[in-house]
């Protein structure tokens, strides 16, 4: 049997697919770790440094960025966006299965640099769902839903390069977050992660 | 969201792997169902026809390959032994998982003709765990165990063609039958099983 380093798990999801709730569930459970990201980007009031981001300047963004430090970075609204490899590389290390909540041009960087991770995008159960959601919340302008319905175009058409598709209904986060579970369980049986199984079984290397 | 088939679940097992404990957890859930066999050898006794096979001439068994009446069918021992494919399609257009526990032969045939057959081969956490639990059995004469355990060379040597492997720790069954468990819920979120999601989320097909 194969001793088992943690998962690297990319989550995305457009507004509105309850994302917040399921990773909040999940990261309750002690096998799933977060990652806490960099930003050039001014700390909002409350925010604190090594907690809701690493706060950089650019100069020292680019820096890592130069310096391979950064698992995976992004730039958006003219401030980087990125995961410190070092924190991420040990959490996975230890054991634990390391979330990272990014959007989708993100993801594709992961993958392509880390071929073992898995993807995951969360989906409402319906476009109209998702607007019912977020003209729910009563907290946003017009304007503001509407860009984030748009954004949900280009989002979801990045849907099949993703390895799967989770589904969260109205009032069943505790669902998705089961089935992110399942698939963290089931990814760990596979054959492509498990290398020399037969050599190991007649080696008895339990 | 897509409307759900069943999946087409393989397993295989060495002696000793503990298959017919995990397999009977699986089966008391009505998510799960088996399918009768066919096969040619005589009823021992105790055996109901169409309950633990259904029992056919060779002749019989021969017009139903022909008619490709048999989803999977090998031979051993001079006998037939096959999956009768018209009850296996009803399974799993029912919406149930339908466990087929074959061969590593079969096994390669089934995936062959289905290419969405998920295969699990199910393995004893090591060598030396199986002929313990081989020989502490008391009941098989050395020779019969002999040759179960050489027969484990020939089925954990393949191995890489099957999607998952699944170790069934001693007094682990309940964790065994778990993994398949995930296997089945992360398999149905797969990219792969869901098509055109961007289409259907947008059409509002929840």
């Amino acid at each position: 049997m194969p001793t088992e380093n943690g998962l690297l798990l990319v989550v995305s999801g457009p507004a509105g697919s309850g994302k917040g709730t399921v990773l909040a569930e999940l990261l309750a459970d002690p096998a799933f770790a977060y990652s806490v990201s960099a930003t050039t980007r001014a700390p909002r009031p409350g925010e604190a440094d090594g907690v809701n981001y690493y706060f950089l300047d650019r100069a020292a963004f680019e820096a890592r960025i130069a310096n391979d430090d950064m698992l995976e970075y992004t730039e958006y609204c003219g401030n980087y966006y990125g995961t410190p490899r070092a924190e991420a590389e040990a959490v996975l290390a230890s054991g634990r299965n390391l979330i990272l909540e990014i959007e989708v041009e993100g993801a594709a960087n992961v993958k392509r640099r880390y071929p073992g991770a898995v993807s995951v995008m969360l989906l409402p159960p319906s476009f109209a769902v998702q607007e019912a959601r977020l003209r729910g919340r009563g907290t946003e302008t017009e304007e503001k839903i509407r860009a984030r319905l748009a954004r949900t175009r280009e989002e979801v058409a990045k849907v099949e390069d993703y390895d799967y598709v989770v589904y969260n209904r109205d009032g069943c986060a505790h669902a998705a977050a089961e089935d992110i579970r399942a698939i963290v369980r089931a990814e760990r049986a596979r054959l492509a992660r498990n290398a020399d199984v037969a050599t190991r079984y007649f080696a008895n290397e339990e």
